[in-house]
C-alpha cells in the first residue's frame, strides 16, 4: 500500500484517529512496570482499549483477542520475556500486528540478548525506540546512560541507522528524537512535532509505542500508522506543554491534550514530510 | 443487620465515612501491577491505611494486622493467586471481611479458574465487578473485551446475575456500570452516582473495591458498606468531571474530591435506593 | 569532610542541587512496585536519570554504569532481595553510594530478616525511613500500622535511635517525621521543611529516598547530601501545598516545584540547624 503524498499524508493520520476512537481497538501491552499505569491511560485517552495481562498462562488466550500487541522490554525479567515470546507468537497466528520497544537495549548483555530473541522470534511489523536503541540494534555505535538516549542527534545517523535496521529486519522502524524518523528501507518520513518536556518525564517513549501500536491495529500501511502516531503524540505534546508548570503537569495534560485532540488541529499543526 | 431506608441509607453513609477517617483502617491490597499506586493513593485519599504485600512469605503476617483484605484478579500470576489464598486464609481465621474484584474473569481460563478458587477457598463477603464479570460468575452470557465490559447495560439482567450469585455464593455482590447493583440476594440496592470519565482511566473499578473494603472495614452491614463506598466514589467522580479538562485531570482530581467530600455534600448528593 | 555551618550549610545545599542538575547522575532504584513510577519521575524532575532494573540477570551490569544505588524493601520477594544484595555488591566495588529504604521493617518477620541481610551484605552508606522503621532497626521500641509510622513523634526518641543506628552500623541514617533527623551518631543535624500532606500520599518515604542518593551520587559528605535531599524536597513540598486542592494535586505539583526549585528559594526557604 502506498503512502500517500504530504498533504494527504496529514488527512490521513487525523482520519486515522477518528478510526481508532470508532473500532477502539484492543492493544495487548506486555509492558515495563515503571510506565504500565500510564501506558493504559494514554490507550484510553486515545481512544483504544488496553488489557496488560503478562502472565504466560494466559498472554496467548489473550493476546488471540486483541487487534495488537506492544513488547517493552524494559524492566526485563526472564518470565515475562518468556511470556513475551510467546503473545508473540500467538499475535503472528492470529496475523495482528506486533510492535517492539527495545528500551534500554545494549545498556546490558540481559536486554541484548532479549532484544535479539524479540525480533527473531516476535516477528515484530515495527520496532519503536530512541536513537540509541535504534543504533544498537543496527549494529552501530550509539551514546547511552542507563535507558536513555545521550548525547547531539545527529539527525543522518539516526536516519542511516533506521533505514539500515528495517532493511535488515524487513520492518518499519520509528527512531524518536529531537526529529522522529519512520521508515521501512525504503520510503522515510520524518516527523517535527513534540516537546523537551517529554524527556522529563519517564514513560514518553513507552507511551509513544503503544500509540504505534493502536494506530497499526487500524492501519495496514505500517509507515504510515508509526509516523501517525508519533505526529499526534507529539501534537498532544506541544499542547500539554502550553500550559504546564512543569512535567507534572505535563504529564496529566498529556492524557487530556490526546484525549480532547480534533481532527482541526491535527491537520493544521501535523509536521510530517517525507525525506 | 438491618439496612436502614432511604432517607437514614445516605445518612448512615455519611457517617461511615466519618468513621473510616476516625478509625484508619488498614486495607491489605493484592492488587493489580497496573493500578497499585492508584489503589493505594484512593485509600489514603480516602482516611484509611494501604498495605500492599504481595509476597507469599508475608502476606499472611500482613492480613492479620489489617482490617480488609481485598483481592484483585487483574494481571494475575500463578504466584500472586498462591499468594492471595493464603492471604484469603490469614482473613479467615482473622475475622475481617475478604473482597474480591474479579478483574477479566473470562478473559481467559486462567482467569476463570484462578476466580472459581478466590470464590471457594478464599471466603470473600463481598465481590465487587463490573457487569460482564458478575454475569460470567454467576453463570449468565456476558460481554467483554479484554477486561472491558462492553455492550448496552441491561440492568434488569445486570440486576438479576447480581442477586443469582449472591445467592450462589451467600455474599454481597455489587455489580458496577451506568447504574450500580449491590445485594445480597434477598435485599437490593441501587447506586446512581458517577461520571462517564470513569471508563475513560484505568483502575476506577480497583480504587471502587478498595473503597468498598475500607467501609466493610468499619461497618458490619456488607450491603450497606459496598453501596456506601459506590455512592461516596461516585459522588467524588461527578465533582473530579465538574472541572476535569479530561481524564488526567479528573484521575488526580478524584483523589482531592474523596480528600475533601463532606457529610453535607454526601447527604446532599447521594443517590441510592432500594430495588 | 567537616560539614559546614548553618548559613554554609544552606548554600550549600542549594549548590548541591545546582551539581544534580548539571551531571544529571544515574540513580539505579530497585524500588517498590507501588510507587516504581513516581520515584522514577520525582529523579527526573529533581535532575537526574534513573534506571529501575531489578532482574537477577541484570542488575549487577545496571549498578556498574550507575552514580548511586537504592535498595527499597516495599512489597519485597524474594527474588528481588537477592537482586538487591547482587546490586549492593556490584555499587561496592564500583565504589558509588548505597541507600536503603526499611519500608515496613517490622511489619513481617520476612521484612525484618530482609532489612538485616541488606545492613550487613549491601553495605549502604546511608538508611533512609520513618521514625518507627529506624528505631526497629536501632533495637528500640517501635508504634507503626502495616508501613505506616503512627503515634506523636517524640524527637528525643528519634534522634536516639537515629543516632544508636548510626553508630551500630557505622552509617548515616535520615529518620523522617514532622522534623527529619539526620546523624552519622556523631553530628546531627535537623530538617524542618515538609508538608502535612505528605502523609496523605504513597511514595513519600520511597521519594525522598532516591533524592538522597542523587544527591549522594555527587557529594561524598554523606550527612549534607542526606540533610541536603530532605531540605530540597521539604521545600518542594511546602510549595505544592500552596497550590494543591488535595492529595491528588499534591503529588502532581511536587513534580513541577522539584523541577522549578531555584537556588533563592532554596537559600529563603530551607530550614536545617545543627542539634
Amino acid at each position: 500500500m502506498a503512502t500517500p503524498s504530504v498533504p494527504a499524508l496529514i488527512d490521513t493520520i487525523a482520519e486515522l484517529h477518528v478510526r481508532v476512537r470508532e473500532r477502539r481497538p484492543l492493544v495487548h501491552c506486555l509492558t515495563n512496570f515503571v510506565t504500565l499505569n500510564d501506558v493504559a491511560n494514554v490507550l484510553l485517552a486515545f481512544g483504544a482499549l488496553p488489557v496488560m495481562a503478562s502472565a504466560i498462562e494466559e498472554v496467548a488466550e489473550m493476546a488471540d483477542q486483541a487487534d495488537a500487541l506492544v513488547l517493552n522490554l524494559g524492566t526485563p525479567s526472564r518470565e515475562r520475556i518468556e511470556a513475551m515470546l510467546v503473545a508473540g507468537q500467538a499475535a503472528q497466528r492470529h496475523g495482528i500486528p506486533v510492535v517492539v520497544d527495545p528500551v534500554g537495549v545494549g545498556a546490558t548483555s540481559f536486554r541484548v540478548a532479549a532484544a535479539k530473541r524479540l525480533l527473531e522470534e516476535a516477528h515484530p511489523a515495527i520496532v519503536r525506540g530512541n536513537a540509541a536503541e535504534v543504533a544498537r540494534l543496527a549494529g552501530r555505535p550509539a551514546a547511552s546512560r542507563g535507558v536513555e538516549s545521550v548525547g547531539e542527534a545527529d539527525v543522518a545517523q539516526q536516519t542511516e541507522a533506521a533505514q539500515a535496521l528495517a532493511r535488515q529486519r524487513r520492518l518499519v522502524v520509528a527512531a524518536t528524537g529531537a526529529r522522529d524518523i519512520v521508515t521501512d528501507g525504503t520510503q522515510t518520513l520524518a516527523v517535527d512535532n513534540g516537546h523537551l518536556l517529554l524527556r522529563d518525564i519517564t514513560g514518553a517513549g513507552d507511551m509513544a509505542t503503544a500509540l504505534v501500536a493502536a494506530l497499526a491495529a487500524v492501519e495496514p500501511d505500517r509507515l504510515l500508522a508509526a509516523a501517525g502516531a508519533l505526529v499526534l503524540f507529539g501534537l498532544a505534546a506541544e499542547r500539554a506543554a502550553a500550559t504546564a508548570g512543569g512535567p507534572g503537569g505535563f504529564r496529566i495534560g498529556l492524557f487530556d491534550a490526546l484525549y480532547n485532540l480534533t481532527v482541526q488541529e491535527v491537520v493544521e499543526g501535523g509536521k510530517v514530510v517525507r525525506i
